[in-house]
């Protein structure tokens, strides 16, 4: 850590933070500036406590950390890309990906007919939400269960794994006996209990980054799966909450390089929620592929229009067929099979 | 809802909207504008199926709800201010509360000197979190039930009420148990499940603004309350996300209006969260009377400079005890007691 | 119009509001709601006066808008898109282009080498800061006109074409003495009595986005040169101010489809304002050339560790030349030369 | 300023960056750490050239500022509280002050009878646009020249100072010919030729903070003003850009002790641009003033449902009256006038 001092402080203040960072754990080293005293404090920053408590002494100015707080997830832990194997999928490995489907399962018919089109159009992921975090309590929740055995009827039809939304701690073990992918939504993504009970499972986990979250923050919240020993973690991006109102969210595609500079793991965009418009869902798409990677998280309706949960930001089947197409020469471009 | 449609569409597609509205079970009601058709759909918004899937369809702009999304925690619903009696204390009545105590419980030694002299200054609810939400999984997380068992005893040796930090549905029946007013943390305030859980206990519910929740959303979050059969809720303003640095998040002390126009419920401010810096808690406190708040949550420690977690924004004993004494001539004007 | 009454007002208010919705010009509709009373006022509200007013009215809700506030660079307005001559360069068209340069202009050595070396790689414009707006008034200025003299030189050398930056009024007839295009930057896109002086040059104008302009009022700004009979605009997206601190804006890429569907006018995005890394900007200008940008703007330095502004956002001459091949597979894929 | 270096880089590597700290004329002074080699470079940050340009160095992780980059306006350059002499009313000392009037002029009528109803209720101060920023170009401009006139008539009549917008380079001299103060708005607070030119008049300046400036940004802003020999300035909070959307602007009241706390300008709050409502301002004038705030900018209007320019925000006469009434034992309470 380094401690800026307040400028023209006397040489007892100094001591008395010296003393207090040396009784923390750090071995103090003073540089004395033009008009300010600075300290380095060496030591470990992520085992002796934070020194950022400092900031409440009045010889105090700022405390700035030194250390990347993340270590498991890092890019320096583990230098390769790290794969996650899907039911056979190898997902952040040369293979572009497509996890597509519909916001809610509705039921048999509405899923089916998703499922089908999307396997058809090269999807080899089925998304489907059976438990729903709603802003309301008077919206639709999800079928619960119910859905979960239709996501598996689908599986076994089609071959598709499964990615599926798991918002409560009370659900683990039955959303993990269905699910391939346990998906970690925006709204609790520092849902640290949750997070923590998602990996002792062991399945895959797609961590959503939250509305307002740092990308230090998201870093930190992946660092809980791999801490509580699973390593299958996914990133996804799904826009964050800013100012402008055109679009539902503002989908920052900067996390791609950003995420495959600073951690091993594979980062997937979710542009439906991204922008929360289909007619921008395409060209989010193109520009994912190009900025590398590794695959996509797509909504798809039979009849978006009719949707039972956020019906404007889904695809109709034809529209994620053209998109499939359309997306090839991209993949193609970035080295992506 | 109110459906724009693009300029120059046909009779033809204009028919197919309308069909849809009435198939969705509103009454549609026609205006020809200069430029635009605009289509007044009639109907009970929060019951009927929403109309926003809408926008998906080529010939439609935009959509626009009418109705308030919240009920029964709206000012519509209930016309006086309601009061949550917390041990006797009403909170949202005439006489203004504060809540105080360290971030973290600690130690006896910490947690009872502390208490002691949150009381004798003027505290009537002592806080403390025992289960705290860490963004580093390397991060102290809190002393659990053996904390609960702390506040328990300071209760019964000071007479203050406790509130303290819900974090786990896990946890609902061992912290309800402990608890007087159940606090649901900031990244936690859109995990319905555990505002759900929390509302079942029956007992008082702070509910912590999330860091980037608008204020309809942190609205319709406390309705999850109600609709759950808790009318005691506790709305908590304690700072929003914004790209300023200098503190740590923006406390928005306009919520103390806006809350006391829409709501019935009372508003709390927490300015050591909202500011993250002790240096500017005072000045808070002081707006926060002002503008007409029901109560403060603040942290106090007896060595903030030592504290477990967020030193930099916790007032020492003599600190808290000299803002108590300033804030007297405030509320005198604010008419409060 | 739309004015949304409270519920249960009576009707002598509610004809209140009719009376006053006709005085301003518009022909009121009224329609009666479940719970509350719509009424849509009919009239071009460009032209009328703003109903807006009628929010401060106590028997009124809210009043939301229905037409678009922006006219002449409305895609309405022009289906087809609008290429701008620059020198003989059209921008907008099926040809991508790029514009390169260092942040300041520096020294005849440091541009003329950038300059070679950009045209060599491809570039077509070249970009070069001679009036610099800096956030401390003790930083960096710019070389004012004797830098604008050697961005003419390079021009005469080289056959690139002219970007610069615009900062004020007084400046207008120099600058636009020697520029092929006008920037106009962030902090001054809504300096608008600057945008008309811009405008009466005649000379094609690139308005790059607002640190926090929503799309609208970036739309509307830009409606200011077009309103001032110049038909010759490049809207140029440079990243918002967000939450985030791992980039110093973030880049809105989702801008490129919005822009195309409002607007007719192209779309360049500048990558090196947009991540303040340089790391960064390979990844974004593959993904702008995806999602469909008109042209990149983009900073290049012979040594950015010594650059007198913003070094750490600019490319160096090699890693300029590398990026420039790099793009090739992914404009063969957009379809664009 | 404090360059981290990445973990593992070469002794050879270390050397290079230190040969290029001393170039740019600081003294490199070396701490090894236990995973990182940190570099104190030790210089005066606002004389010698940024190290930022470093960060593009392969081998350097980050860059931190250790000085403050503002002087002149800054606490430690002036230890007591400067006051501002508006014809003989002192601002910013014990003394509140309140500003009053419309948005726009728009008539003699109007402004006659505004000026008289708030120097009846107490204001020392008139504001009123003559030249007014708009977000389009459709909507009205401002009366210019004629809208000046009739403010001096108005100071005339009631011997009420006063301030009002200044937009443009071109109008300095006309406006400061009328105004006793001269208000740069948001949109304008980092256009530094319109500050430069406003500072050199001598008269005082009112510098708004800008939708999405930090507080760093907006002291150095206002550093421009005293670098160019004009110590006559006032900083005024209106109002940040945030997510929310209940608000048109999210008040920041933080910035009353923060600005105290970093520097001795006097600090104002605008709470009608703050909250875009108009029935929100009454409580955030309380909390200005609780606060420590040194004067407030209302926006009055005698009919606002007919103003010309944002009729939302504006309080009728009555209202005002009222406010003034109400704030009085608040001043009390905060030791003003």
């Amino acid at each position: 850590m380094i401690i800026v001092l307040k400028p023209n402080i006397t040489r007892k203040d100094e001591t008395a933070v010296l003393k207090e960072i040396r009784k923390l754990g750090y071995k103090p080293h003073v540089m004395r500036g033009v008009e300010r005293t600075v300290i380095g404090a060496i030591g470990d920053e992520r085992t002796h406590q934070t020194l950022e408590t400092l900031t409440s002494w009045p010889q105090v100015e700022s405390v700035m950390p030194v250390q990347k707080r993340y270590k498991l997830i890092s890019r320096e832990a583990h230098k390769a890309n790290s794969t996650i194997d899907v039911r056979g999928n190898l997902i952040g490995g040369r293979k572009f990906h497509v996890m597509a489907g519909p916001c809610s399962v509705e039921s048999e018919t509405q899923l089916m007919s998703t499922a089908n089109a999307v396997k058809e159009a090269g999807a080899t992921v089925l998304r489907g939400g059976a438990f729903k975090p709603r802003t309301s309590p008077y919206e639709f929740q999800g079928l619960g269960e119910k859905g979960l055995k239709m996501l598996a009827r689908a599986r076994r039809e089609t071959g598709l794994a499964i990615i599926t939304e798991l918002l409560s701690e009370a659900h683990v073990q039955m959303v993990a006996e269905y699910a391939d992918i346990l998906q970690i939504g925006a709204r609790n993504a520092q849902n640290f209990q949750l997070l923590i009970a998602a990996a002792k499972t062991g399945k895959p986990v797609l961590l959503k980054r939250g509305l307002s979250m740092k990308i230090e923050e998201w870093l930190l919240a992946g660092e809980y799966i791999l801490a509580n020993e699973n390593p299958n973690l996914l990133f996804c991006e799904r826009g964050i909450r800013t100012f402008e109102t055109y679009t539902r969210n503002t989908l920052d595609l900067s996390t791609i390089p950003i995420i495959k500079r600073e951690s091993h793991c594979p980062i997937v965009i979710d542009p439906s929620q991204g922008a929360g418009r289909a007619d921008l869902v395409a060209a989010m798409c193109k520009g994912s592929v190009a900025m590398g990677a590794d695959a996509l998280l797509i909504e798809v309706h039979p009849n978006p229009a009719e949707a039972w949960s956020d019906g404007a930001q889904q695809l109709s089947l034809d529209g994620f067929a053209k998109l499939m197409r359309e997306l090839k020469p991209f993949l193609v471009a970035a080295g992506r099979e």
